[in-house]
């Protein structure tokens, strides 16, 4: 009755809504209801207890399922918003979103990313547990589940994420697989034909089958054994008809993304047993909802309880713990930052990324993260730290393998998790791979911080596949996505202060494969004060009267300086801007724009990346050095002289400008 | 001795240019002498031949082998374009680049994409085959072979597109596995211990195991065996030692991507018995590539012979055949497009592409294409033609399931075997997912054409992860792709024509899911004139002293028509400029840029996207009517005017610009 209180439920929010995917839960209601009644551990007077088992719809079609689960669970999800499913402002949107509906612990949709989610927030929880539990006290001890169907199994995303997994051996990850054969073109006989068991046994997991959907029993005893299943996550495939009830639509690719009908509601209404009402539920079903609710109280008070004597017991680990799961900085912060030493020698930003991380490491204990098979490369390794592996669970650097969009999904998963601040590195140009990660990450507004490093044409020799030029661009139009591209170590540090410290969602710091000089550091309080406006006068004309702007970012601001220095010989008075972060620069009022960005002055800009964004569409003026086609592969700075960054080019375009204004 | 000049002619490449990975030449040498010795038909002579197997180097970063590879077979790639490896304007750049180097079969280095190709190699011989061969005439009869490592398995990409290949039993494609275990960080025991054999097999492939990389007996007989596999693609998983024959370095981390070194290539040449000389050739192995030139010279020449029989035999075949290896495009071109008919009921763009791609496929047997999974939705489906399957060779309908990357991969294989003319649709908003795939189509210059549907906001009800926002200027932003965005019927179909008959490198169709008017087809020839120069004048003033110019793409062309109207009433004159392509539209001479848009008026634009493109970064004038934060879920048209896409917003805007021009 639960089951199919859950089931028509769900028909009728995407019958009000005449929007929706009624298949899904109609056909995984009884895979739902068991996890949720017997084995979830959760209590939805206490949302966000660290130590609640994690549920990810990763089909997040199905989300009205999800809604349903969360209102009679007793989440703060009144029955009006069920009603309201797909409207404006409620909180029962397409698909389930994070921070908007409480329960819901990670925005899904995008299929294959709660997968990827999943195997996050089980590592975190293998991670804290290793760190931080004590014998007879296991604070974190939880398990990670996901719903699943078909479209998740075939998209790459989740298959790098479960061979991770597999490899990790996260026993504590159990999917739920609705395979009901059936995707949105029609049979997966169309496309999909492999033996996904066979191919997650291979990836290393455990698998159970339950061939019928609907038998409460045997899905109960398979999830029952992937529970014990110690070494290995689980994979649970649950033969499923789609649409279940439906009496026309029940097993048919029209039983998916659209409403079942009045008609055909009414159908599966009478077929199993229900009345025509809508929205009904029957009061014993809110009854049994209402026991799992004061299951759920008890376990989380014995949780509470035995987190107070934790805390007596163990009162540093406990401090520490309190704090990372509340997501506050080190109390000591501002002497953190002022133990670490900078020098003047020439260094590559993405080193010194890698000193200030370890640096960082060695104060924030929940700071974790690696590298999708390039920690060389991106300087992404906490040297005194080690691996997390399944050997070793409190390991800090994660060994992500080639697989970016992986990394980018767990990364998200670390931080829907809490607990831990994750950061990732890859080439900028391999952003691409993971950039349905990074969307989301900024959507859900996660905490996570990128590291992308061979940040234009000076990669060099790699080629035109490995250097980036349309990427800072793209990047920066993603909404709540922060990226910051300093100019050396000093800009550097301040940018992963900046994404500790302030920011409200991901960040990306774009960094350097070659050596850059130091900014001069007797200017740092310029810098510390500027770098959090997106941008600062970095070197003054050499008299008030300026004749042009010279903009740059990252690498580009030391052409400018020197182009600076040359053009004050030619009595031509030329400002340096150092622009690191453009979207934090825009959001300043007009009044500091205007300072560093004088309106009646020439500009010139200086990025080695496409002028778009510098430039509106069809402006065709050049006052932007910049890289409006593929790289060429060639020693780095051969490449980048070869495409004009040189000061020579800087100063013709300058004398150009100047002409022409005065011609004008 | 062959086998070991691939080793020490790559060595000495990598040595010279400082720079290159010389670990995959050195261990992967001899599958790669066996398969070019003994099996690969191919004529340099005649690199475009289009019954030769195809070669594609996956693990891209290997290109030294290549490039040794392609010196040796005598392609037209001299020892002084080996010895200037990695350097400004060699044709022997740093990754292999598809148009630069002959023989070079795909742009490869980003790991995983290579796998994908190959696929779409293969199921374009076997779709022209089943087409245009004739009994006792196999015109198109040859394998696709690919070279990968552990990074490509790693890689979803490749998990997607070997799930499909599966499924489609594409048996003349061979992989050869080079399984060094060793990956940039270290040993694949970091990340990548699932059985990789075993997962193949699940997914429907045939296997072989060659325990030792140098022993090219074993490796032909698994070759061999493989090329008799008619249903099921087979994977060789070589087992190598990665930079064989150097002897500190070998089977290390540290033989992958950096030169030997000076002493470390003399004592590798001394353990292989190998003169000092550096890029030596022996007489005897130039000998034996001699041989297998004047092979693969017979072979070419029996094919032709063989070629010109069948153009006797059957002419009408072999005249279309020969007009779509050569990419041309059909002799009455016009006429097919004059006898589409069109008409003014409002549409969907997405149902006029629908309609626009039957007509022509009517007309285009090389016209070839899918969805990923959303076919229904973006109206991809050839109606009058099957399913290509592995019963049915010669369908045109690609199902390539949930799995937008592969693809990605698939279409650029179509594309670079020829012969084909390839489309893929998906949501615009899931072109991130094959977004590394677009950017090598656009620097490899290949014609793919992507139908991207559900353009906006007003997709509605899916909410915020299914609502593009910043995509149309990040897809803009890749050089080399065109992206149209069309406004109605009329201009969907001449966004097709250019994709199809203009188009040097791929083609981003970008529509809507909602129904939109007919523009005025009265004005038919101003639009066919006009689009081509990606903007036009589409409704002028309603006196010629302009007081405003109303800027718009796709369905935003109808919100400026209406305000246009609502204007008037209030004596303001505004001009409607369509835009459907911008990049087109920047390339015009000023001109014309200044007749459509000019100089002195005021200018709004209204683009359900990011307004950055539109204005530069940190311009905040409020003359862009965008989207800069994420959408929401509602339906289509409650959110597009709680977005401010309606018309009294629009004229609010114009009235308070024209407020400020007055008052400035």
């Amino acid at each position: 009755m639960a089951v199919n209180t859950l089931r028509l439920l769900s028909a009728d929010m995407v019958q009000a809504a005449n929007s929706g995917h009624p298949g899904l839960p109609m056909g995984a209601a009884a895979m739902a209801y068991v996890l949720w009644a017997k084995f979830l551990k959760f209590y939805p007077g206490e949302p966000s207890w660290p130590d609640r088992d994690r549920f990810i719809l990763s089909a997040g079609h199905g989300s009205a399922l999800l809604y349903s689960l969360l209102h009679l669970s007793g989440y703060n999800l009144p029955l009006e918003q069920l009603k309201n499913f797909r409207q404006w402002a409620s909180r029962t949107p397409g698909h389930p979103e994070y921070g908007l509906t409480p329960g819901v612990e990670a925005t899904t949709g995008p299929l294959g990313q709660g997968m990827a989610n999943a195997v996050g927030m089980a590592l975190a929880e293998s991670f804290l547990a290793a760190r931080y539990n004590r014998p007879e006290f296991d604070i974190l001890n939880h398990y990670t589940y996901v719903l699943a169907g078909d479209g998740d199994m075939m998209e790459g995303i989740s298959y790098e994420a479960a061979s991770l997994a597999g490899h990790l051996k996260l026993g504590k990850l159990i999917v739920l697989y609705d395979s009901n054969r059936i995707t949105i073109e029609g049979s997966t006989a169309l496309a999909f034909t492999e033996n996904v068991r066979n191919r997650f046994e291979a990836m290393g997991w455990h698998t159970e089958y339950v061939p019928d959907g609907n038998d409460i029993a045997v899905i109960e005893r398979a999830i029952e054994t992937a529970r014990q299943e110690p070494a290995r996550p689980s994979l649970i495939e649950v033969k499923t008809e789609i649409g279940f009830g439906a009496p026309n639509k029940q097993g048919k690719a029209s039983a998916h993304g659209e409403p079942l009908g009045e008609q055909e509601l009414l159908a599966a209404k009478r077929r199993l047993g229900w009345p025509e009402q809508s929205f009904y539920i029957p009061e014993e079903v809110s009854l049994l909802f209402r026991d799992i609710f004061e299951r759920g109280k008890e376990k989380f008070l014995s949780w509470e309880q035995k987190y107070s004597s934790y805390a007596r017991a163990f009162p540093s680990p406990a401090g520490d713990l309190n704090r990372i799961l509340k997501g506050d900085l080190p109390l000591d912060w501002e002497t953190i930052w002022q133990t670490f030493g900078f020098d003047i020698k020439p260094a590559a930003t993405r080193t010194a990324s890698g000193k200030i991380i370890n640096h960082m490491a060695g104060h924030m204990p929940e700071l974790m993260g690696g590298s999708a098979d390039l920690a060389p490369s991106t300087k992404t390794i906490l040297t005194g730290e080690s691996d997390y592996s399944s050997e070793n669970r409190g390991g800090r650097n994660i060994r992500f393998g080639v697989r970016e969009h992986a990394m980018g999904g767990i990364l998200n998963g670390l931080a829907y998790h809490g607990g831990v601040r994750p950061y990732g590195g890859t080439f900028l140009v391999f952003s691409d791979y993971m950039r349905p990660s990074i969307r989301l990450a900024a959507l859900s507004k996660l905490k996570v911080i990128y590291v992308f490093t061979h940040d234009s044409l000076a990669v060099g020799e790699d080629g035109p596949t490995h250097q980036p030029v349309e990427h800072l661009l793209s990047l920066r139009a993603i909404p709540g996505l922060t990226v910051i591209r300093p100019a050396d170590t000093f800009e550097t540090a301040l940018g992963w202060r900046w994404a500790l410290e302030t920011a409200s969602g991901p960040t990306a710091l774009i960094l350097t494969r070659q050596d850059l000089p130091s900014l001069d550091l007797s200017l740092k309080s310029v810098i510390r004060e500027g770098l959090p406006h997106g941008g600062y006068i970095l070197a003054e004309g050499f008299r008030s009267l300026l004749d042009v702007t010279l903009i740059a970012t990252g690498s580009e601001v030391h052409l400018a300086l020197e182009a600076r220095s040359l053009l004050e010989k030619e009595n031509i008075a030329a400002r340096v801007v150092s622009l690191p972060a453009v979207t934090l620069f825009q959001k300043q009022d007009s009044r500091y724009i205007k300072s560093v960005i004088p309106e009646n002055i020439p500009t010139l800009v200086m990025e080695a990346g496409v002028t778009l964004g510098w430039r509106t569409y069809w402006d065709n003026d050049s006052h932007v050095c910049g890289v409006d086609k593929f790289g060429a592969s060639a020693p780095g700075s051969v490449v980048m002289r070869n495409y004009d960054f040189k000061a020579e080019n800087i100063l013709d375009n300058v004398r150009a400008m100047l002409k022409n204004k005065t011609d004008g």
